[in-house]
């Protein structure tokens, strides 16, 4: 079963619109929808699938069960059935509350550093236990792995979400990943091609450009792509990045040379090429809305991730045919490999339910992971001590909430007052903060649309503040091992410090689980 | 079709668990649960459902999704159909996000005392909105309305859960809503029996002591009962609350001269009585875990809520019938009566679906309720002002995200500045936040377990502070009425003062809509 029809069967419209992937929210109702500027309303979402029968849908937000119901209705509505990805890099979980949540990739790396074997089955675990939950909720692609190599600590936007900063072991953990994944009736995409690894500007705001000669993006940056090729990896995803080495004029996503030549023939990757998101500053503030969509198909893309404009990308592509800019042909062999994608999704399989997520396999394998990535010098108890926890936005913390243990736990080692810090704190009043002996608690990471990797410039204010009063009774860092390093080298050689790659509330019981062996705790 | 056996055909176990209906997270997933001591695990609940048969469940927390899946998966358990129940005083979206939120019944009692038709019109509409939502997701008892008489505004627990301070405007809005649940399979609960209405203690902590003479509950606390009981509601709730004018020894939910004797001899009441959560502290901390179900079983009531041990209870129960301190027909007569309301409910009615939330009709009634109860001094432009928030727990504010209007709107006014304060904020701190000209928005009501109704000690600071600066362009309290008349007595008459009862996105959206008239907003 597949239900689909021959492409021959198919209008010009319809082609081409299954070659769009739609952004929509999570969440079940309008009120709901966080990005107001990216995510149609409910009539608008039904219009896009019903009516123009756009070929995907991408989804953000939302918990387990929101998201399986969506994922059923959106099928409900569709003329051909659709794929359904989402940004699960660092698990369901990471987007779906309910599912399972694993560290991001650079704690897989940083297992690999001293056993590379064990990273590897680790990884084949997760992608194992992230298309189980996948396919649960309905969502049949897994806009994952990350292959970049991180080989620069300010990297705004990959950062930990890289396996590591060296290429082979990114290869293998990838490669390990995938192979997880394949038993499943769900996609991944290794992403982003060529290579992402090594910017300083979030593309996501703006267009980075890299001036590496490509004999470098040839050792260091392709050899993950031509591993998770080798290992059948569903799709590529492109970066909006320009690399004047390989095009001097459109960023990667735009560029045949880039997506055709190399990509296409000579790694020989014959499976889907998908956009980043179309409405990404890089792109969507340089190119039109709708011009962008039809640079990146004629570049070689066979699915247009969220266009600023769906119908708009549809009108324009379908014209750019009738005028002869495009051929048919080319639109057809696009969507045959969309088919061919679809049929591996969609087979018969055993009915799923939401009662599959978060299975003891999947999460002791977020714990393993979680654990053996961590790094522990263990606090001690004071007397009348201060938990002083410090976010970018509090209004932006799924990881903190009345049971966080980074809250529950602390006052068992006398940290009883509680302070949360982000970057509203006025500096003046920052000064007139009260050190007593303090657990300082950051939880940071680079993130898309962060701007920066590093800590905020209040977060440096208020660690400035509690070093100068030499108040600090112990360092938590959550998210960043480069932030980890440097705050870490400035405290004392025997100064209890911690680190661990996960935000989550398992990874910080894993932080504290020292305690329990301790006897001073009742 | 209903499902229900006969009685007889019952063991004396299964009758007594039929009478307990046991707390649940309305989550999924053990691994979210949110409060540990009460909720129990899934393979625990399963056991209470499936092997002790219990007759009911009630649900907090999760989404709406999250709970219609919750609701399906109980039932399947349940050798004999469960009740489910929430305290969705406030519209179903109180408690699960994505279906509709109304305002706390207090705004409907202000517009009553302008416009008692309107009031009732508006009250009616609420009701029903809330039972379509309600059996929507699988609920079945709506634990309102709360017809208690909120003659103290110094009341922690109840205060704008209350309709009013009057009683006759109670009783009348409390049957205009009660009539607008009833074409709908789904039970109310008048509540907290004999009046909660004048406590200065919140018996989720500790058990208060009313000294009116009966006389006095005759003539202003009963009346909204006895009303509820004419508009037919299916069930009334005790209260926590040690009357001695009623009886000396033992608080209302354990008192048969009250619960026996008043509300069902006197008053007439001859549907379910049912408890208030026994593990709440005013009767968990006095009387024994398994006592306390069995003492208000002996005192009257049909439906133990929350014990604290439902198997020990059944078994403390079981144990009273094998020695003859109870009646098996006394068991029998409060099973009967719960077959009756069970019967009411699971009729065969037409399908529902999550889609049937947050329909048009249910939006604008909310919408309605939260203007005509709102105060509006509009606020004017500034030139680099704060927007200041107030709140009493930052982890806790489902009102507040990034795209709340409350942190969306007032840059448009000038106030681009952004400060969110809680009780975590030091005083040496206070004293050094900045004072442009700013905008202080408040978000605090009376709540249980809150503990008190009044303003915090750290908003008390943080007012001081920009009273004393002269700072203070403009105020919005959301919630308590009576925290907004205090505080804006203290500023100019002609200062922008803004009130409204709700807290939700809706409401703030509300308060700003004066906005959308003025020139000088882009």
């Amino acid at each position: 079963m597949t239900g689909l029809p021959h492409p021959d069967r198919l209008s010009l419209a319809q082609l081409v619109a299954q070659m769009i992937v739609v952004r929509a929210s999570g969440y079940l109702f309008d009120h709901q929808i966080q990005y107001p500027d990216w995510e149609p309303n409910q009539a608008t979402l039904r219009g896009l699938i019903q009516d123009f029968g756009v070929g995907g849908v991408i989804l953000l937000g939302g918990s387990a069960a929101e998201l399986a119901y969506r994922c059923q209705e959106l099928q409900s509505w569709a003329p051909i059935p659709l794929l359904i990805a989402a940004d699960i890099e660092e698990g369901v979980g990471q987007r779906f509350v309910g599912a399972t949540q694993f560290p991001p990739l650079g704690a897989l790396g940083s297992i690999a550093q001293k056993d590379l074997e064990r990273a590897k089955e680790l990884a084949t675990a997760m992608g194992a236990a992230t298309a189980q939950e996948a396919i649960a909720l309905g969502l049949n692609w897994i806009l994952g792995p990350v292959v970049d190599v991180n080989n620069n600590p300010q990297n705004p936007v990959i950062n930990v979400r890289a396996f590591s900063d060296r290429p082979e072991i990114v290869a293998q953990l990838a490669m390990a990943f995938i192979a997880g994944t394949r038993p499943y009736p769900v996609l991944t995409a290794a992403k982003h091609f060529p290579g992402h690894g090594d910017t300083q500007t979030d593309s996501h705001l703006e267009l980075p450009v890299l001036s590496h000669p490509r004999d470098r993006l040839e050792k260091l940056e392709w050899p993950p792509f031509a591993a998770a090729i080798a290992a059948d990896v569903d799709a590529v995803m492109t970066a909006h990045l320009l690399l004047p080495a390989l095009d001097k004029d459109v960023p990667a996503t735009l560029s045949e040379p880039i997506l055709t030549e190399i990509l296409r023939q000579e790694l020989g990757f014959e499976k889907l090429i998908v956009t980043d998101a179309l409405v990404m500053g890089a792109i969507a503030h340089r190119y039109g809305v709708n011009e962008a969509p039809l640079l990146a198909l004629e570049a070689g893309a066979d699915i247009l991730l969220m266009p600023g404009d769906p119908a708009g990308a549809i009108a324009a592509i379908v014209a750019a045919v009738e005028t002869g800019r495009v051929s048919r042909e080319r639109i057809q062999r696009s969507v045959e490999r969309i088919f061919q994608a679809k049929e591996r999704v969609f087979v018969q399989s055993p009915p799923v339910s939401l009662r599959d997520l978060h299975q003891p396999a999947a999460v002791q394998t977020a714990q393993a992971i979680t654990q053996e990535s961590m790094v522990q010098i263990p606090l001690e108890p004071v007397a009348s001590g201060l938990n002083c926890i410090i976010v970018d936005n509090i209004l932006n913390c799924p990881f903190l909430n009345r049971q966080a243990p980074a809250l529950q736990i602390p006052p068992k080692l006398g940290h009883t007052k509680e302070l949360i810090i982000d970057q509203r704190m006025p500096s003046p009043a920052i000064a007139h903060l009260p050190t007593p002996p303090t657990l300082i608690q950051i939880f940071s990471r680079g993130n898309p649309f962060r701007g920066s990797a590093g800590l905020n410039v209040t977060a440096r204010e208020v660690i400035s503040h509690y070093l100068k009063n030499r108040a600090i009774a112990g360092l938590i860092v959550y998210g960043s091992p480069y932030i980890f390093q440097e705050l870490s080298a400035q405290l004392s050689p025997e100064s209890p410090c911690l680190f661990s790659y996960s935000q989550d509330a398992a990874a910080q019981e894993e932080i504290f689980s020292f305690m329990s062996s301790m006897s001073f705790i009742k």
